[in-house]
This record gives C-alpha cells, sequence and structure tokens, in this order.
C-alpha cells in the first residue's frame, strides 16, 4: 500500500487537521474530530449536523459553512461516528431554533444519530432527523436495511442549508430535506476497489475488464459484475436503472460524482453520455455537478444522481454557498 | 485498462462536450477544441489564452471564465495543441486590446505558441507571450529544455487573469503573469504512473513501496525513485527542494494539488504538514489551495507549488473568479 499518510491510525486526525488549517473560517474540535463554522451557533438559526465515516472527502467535513452544514463530526474511515461527537456536534451549533440531523442510512449511523438526538434531547434541544436513502441499486445492503443514503446527501445538505440560512423554522427545513431525499434517485459503478489505510489492500478484486454496476461507497455488493462497455451505454445502464425507479422528467438536477481515483476528464465524458439520454427521454439537465464531492477513497469509479427539481429547489439550489467543497454566488 | 470513455480517439472531444455541456457560460470551438468564455471578446480587455496537452483537468479548459483565462486549446492526450488552434483562441479573445500566451515550457507548446503569435501578428492582434517554468526538479527534461511548467500555471491563469479583468494594458498583464512565475516554485511526486487512454497500460511501473521524486506531469523522470516515507518526511523532502532554489519567507501562497488519482484525504494530511514545515521555518502559508488543480489523468500522487506573494499579488489572488475549476467571491 501507497498512500500519503503518516500512520493508518492517524488519518482521520490528520486530514481533519489539514482542513481545518486550510479553512480558517472553519473550528475544529479536534478531541470529538467535529468541523464546526466558525461563526456558529448564530441565534435563531437552525442548526445542520451531518457526518458519517470518513474516507468520503469532502462529505460531509468540506460540506461545513456559509448555506450549508453548521458541523460534521467524522468517524474512522468507514466507520460510523459515536453518539458523543454528534451530541457535541448539535450542542455546538444550537442556536435556539432546534437542530437538524442528516443521516445516511447506514445502520450505525441510524442508531448512534438517534442515540446523540435522545441526548440532545435531554439537555433540552429539540432535533429532527432525515434519513438519505437514494441508491437504487439494491434493497437492503451490507451495512443497511433499505436503500443505502448516497450522493443525494449532498443535494440535501446544500438545498436544506440554503433554507436554514434564511431562519426557516425547523419543521420547514426537515420537510425540504426529506422532500428532495424523496425526489432523488443514485446509482454508482466501480472499475476498482478502494484500499482502507488500515487494511493494506484493496477490499475486493475486480479483473483487467470488469466493473461491478450499484457499487455502494463503502464497497458493498451491488448488482452484478459484468464486462466494461464504453461510457455511452455505460451512462444508459446507470439511468435506465434510475429511471425504473422514478421518472426522468421535468427539469432535473444531475450529478456525475467520481469515487475519487477517477479522473475529472472521464467523468465530463461521462456528463455528456448523461446530458444526452435524460435529452433523449424529454427531460431537461437544469442544473449539474461533475466532480469528486462523495468518494470512497481511491476507489476509480462514478456515481450518477439525479434529482427532480421544483421551482423552490432550484432557488435553494442556486443560493450562495461558501464552504471548502461548493462554493458559489456569495 | 478501465476507462470511462467511449474510445481512446474521442477523449478530447467527447470531454470538451461534456465541459461546455456542464457549463453553460462557456462557448466551444468543437472544431478547433477551443474553450471560450461566453461573453469574449469584451472591447479594450486583454484576452488570455492558454492551452497545452489534455489529461491535466481542470486545466486548461476549466480555467476559463470571469477573472481567468477568456480561452483555452486542447491538445491531445499530453500533445501539444497546434499553432491553428492558438490561432482561432486568439482571434475569439481579441477584444483590441492585445492578447496574452500562457505557454508551459514544453517544446512543442513553445513552438507552436510562438507560430500562433506570429500568424495573429500578421492579422494585427498584438500577441505577448509569458513562460511558466517553475518545477525546480530537474533541469532539462523529455519534452523540455529548462524547467518546465507546472503548478505555477495555475497562479499566473488567475493572477493575470484578475488584472485583465481590470482592464489593465497587455504590458502590466504580462508582467505580472512574468511576476508570479518568477515568485513561483513546484515539486511533484508520483505514487503510480498515468495510464495513457490510447496507449492501454501504465507509462512506467513503481514498485510495491516505491516512489518518484520529482515527476513532471506527463511522467517524465524525476530526480530519483525512492521508498515511501510518511507523510510528514515526504513534505519535508518536496519543501527542501523548494527551499534550496527559493526562500521559503513572508506570505506564501501554498498549493497541494492531487495528481488524478489521489483522495483528498491525503492531500489535507499532506497540506497539514506542509503548513507545519512552512511555519517551522518562519514564513506563513497567506493562502492556500488543496485539491486537483494539474492533473496527470489518473495518476497517484501530488505536488506543491510555493508563490511568494506581494500586497498586489494578494489582492489579485483574492479578487473574483467564476470558472469550473476555480470560484469564489462573485
Amino acid at each position: 500500500m501507497k498512500k500519503l499518510i503518516n500512520a493508518p491510525d492517524d488519518v482521520v486526525t490528520d486530514a481533519l487537521a489539514g482542513l481545518a488549517a486550510a479553512h480558517p473560517s472553519l473550528r475544529l474540535d479536534a478531541e470529538n474530530k467535529v468541523v464546526i463554522r466558525g461563526d456558529a451557533p448564530r441565534s435563531g438559526k437552525v442548526g445542520l449536523v451531518s457526518g458519517g465515516g470518513s474516507g468520503h472527502e469532502p462529505l460531509h467535513g468540506g460540506f461545513v459553512g456559509y448555506g450549508m452544514l453548521d458541523a460534521a463530526c467524522a468517524g474512522e474511515v468507514f466507520t460510523s461516528p459515536v453518539p458523543d461527537q454528534m451530541l457535541a456536534a448539535t450542542q455546538a451549533v444550537n442556536g435556539g431554533a432546534g437542530v437538524l440531523h442528516i443521516v445516511k442510512n447506514y445502520t450505525g449511523d441510524i442508531l448512534n444519530f438517534q442515540l446523540a438526538a435522545e441526548l440532545a434531547d435531554d439537555e433540552g434541544i429539540e432535533v429532527v432527523s432525515v434519513v438519505v436513502n437514494d441508491d437504487v441499486a439494491v434493497q437492503d445492503s451490507l451495512y443497511t436495511a433499505g436503500r443505502r443514503g448516497v450522493g443525494a446527501t449532498v443535494f440535501v445538505e446544500k438545498i436544506a442549508g440554503a433554507l436554514a440560512e434564511e431562519d426557516a423554522p425547523l419543521a420547514d427545513v426537515a420537510a425540504i430535506a426529506r422532500e428532495v431525499n424523496e425526489r432523488s434517485r443514485s446509482f454508482g459503478v466501480a472499475l476498482t476497489s478502494a484500499t482502507l489505510p488500515a487494511v493494506g489492500k484493496p477490499s475486493f478484486e475486480l479483473a483487467e475488464s470488469e466493473i461491478e454496476l450499484g457499487i455502494g461507497i463503502h464497497g458493498e455488493p451491488g448488482r452484478e459484475r459484468t464486462t466494461i462497455t464504453p461510457a455511452h451505454d455505460l451512462a444508459g445502464t446507470v439511468l435506465d436503472a434510475i429511471g425504473d425507479d422514478m421518472p426522468l422528467s421535468g427539469d432535473l438536477l444531475v450529478m456525475v460524482n467520481g469515487m475519487g481515483g477517477t479522473p475529472l476528464m472521464e467523468l465530463y465524458i461521462l456528463f455528456a453520455e448523461v446530458q444526452r439520454y435524460i435529452e433523449g427521454h424529454g427531460a431537461r439537465v437544469a442544473r449539474n455537478l461533475v466532480g469528486n464531492y462523495i468518494t470512497s477513497l481511491d476507489m476509480q469509479g462514478f456515481s450518477v444522481t439525479v434529482t427532480q427539481l421544483t421551482d423552490t429547489l432550484t432557488r435553494l439550489w442556486d443560493a450562495p454557498v461558501d464552504t471548502p467543497g461548493l462554493r458559489w454566488g456569495r
């Protein structure tokens, strides 16, 4: 294994230190591994907290900042944070208007965020949780009952964050987060496995021209292994799977996301095919995101996330955001 | 080889189509493979043109937009564009105030940009060229007489672009571009080779725990192959090499750049070490950039670029920019 690290045990601590050093507008609670907006808590503003296992950067710490998350807690690589971390994050961003927990649907995250919400409730902090479960690839998975939460998390954090920035009440912020999740679907493809720093070898092996359709962001098995096809066909396979589950119609927000080890050039090639497919099916890519947003360490591969927009969702998507991972319009 | 492409011959065309589709504020001259700002040419504004071989995305096409480049021409992968492409880009952005060519120091690029400048001159377009040659690793290289042009190109394009946005005259824009180059140094490290789509196998091989110090962005040989060390030591090796060539003092602009296949987590781990080293040597990381900005296809590895700031350079660095690859403050 060759990685740019000091020691496998220190990767999360060291990466968070680097994130905070590079972005002085963020505050780091190093002990609890929580990244916090420098100006949090803001009185009267709903606090947005997310978190999960590390290895998916920029998710979640890279989405802390104006117009998106107020805090993110980082577990070890591919491991849920513990309730104490989530509680510390919740306390740090509580401005009196309540706190929204954005939770990807993995059993550990669900249980730990639930416990953290109960602990916060004991302290008089109102918490509402929204679960993201947008991955259409498989029902139930290695760490998940039901569908896995993947790319839609980025959209939920951005759009709910924009509404919270307007000082909307907790119920409204939670409702829009749920709406984004309900209107979103994702599907991922792996060309290679990721290598966990603590393990030192790939989690699974794919043959020379083999890919895995429906991969999870922790390398959880997908639908099938097959031979790689041209980008045009691969985009079709992925969008067929998404379209089988949700009609591709109207204005869509589309992300072509890299898994960490895939060059931007290839993501743009895929995006052109994705757009062609969607327009060929009578819908429109009204907004898009192409790049590495929810990754799986050094995995080569990609995922596509599609969200059916409404006027309100489009307005909130376009609203200013200022985080390490997403930044525009401010 | 597994790549998200349609066919090796089509990667540049397809990737440019995807870039233009994702960013409607850009215009694509598909025939000449030139990406152009939608509002170019702007009367009275110096036009900024860069370009080079593809495979280094987001460089250069991803840096076209407000406050940075007016146009970029894309060669085949790791191959210089031809003079006709550069001429088409120059014509497209000529607003009567002249055009600046920003050229990375590779023999093909130098010769072709020179010819393009002469052709433009024949048409009455004033062109000044600035050569970027910031890589301290080696003197002369596989495709270069003198030093290679690498990460400083991003800084030259951003800072000269900001000055051009203020309608500064061509001589001033060229002078600041040269100043940025003169005040910048870079050094790169490879953990793996890149694989060119048209070749289908890695350009070179590194053993299980072997790295190459001083690698070029086309996989050109560096100073030596050695065993990988912890990030702390690796940052020291790289900054020793840079510091031997230019004092690390005062306020610095520092980029920790990924080569395309390296996770963001590892780049942040490195950035923390880079900052620690620089502050330990009495200088300050006043501004930074951490991510994939000048890549080498799917290579795993990184480079560090350091620029000695002045008040003017800092002001121009902070100025608004709105491109696919860099975006803030507008």
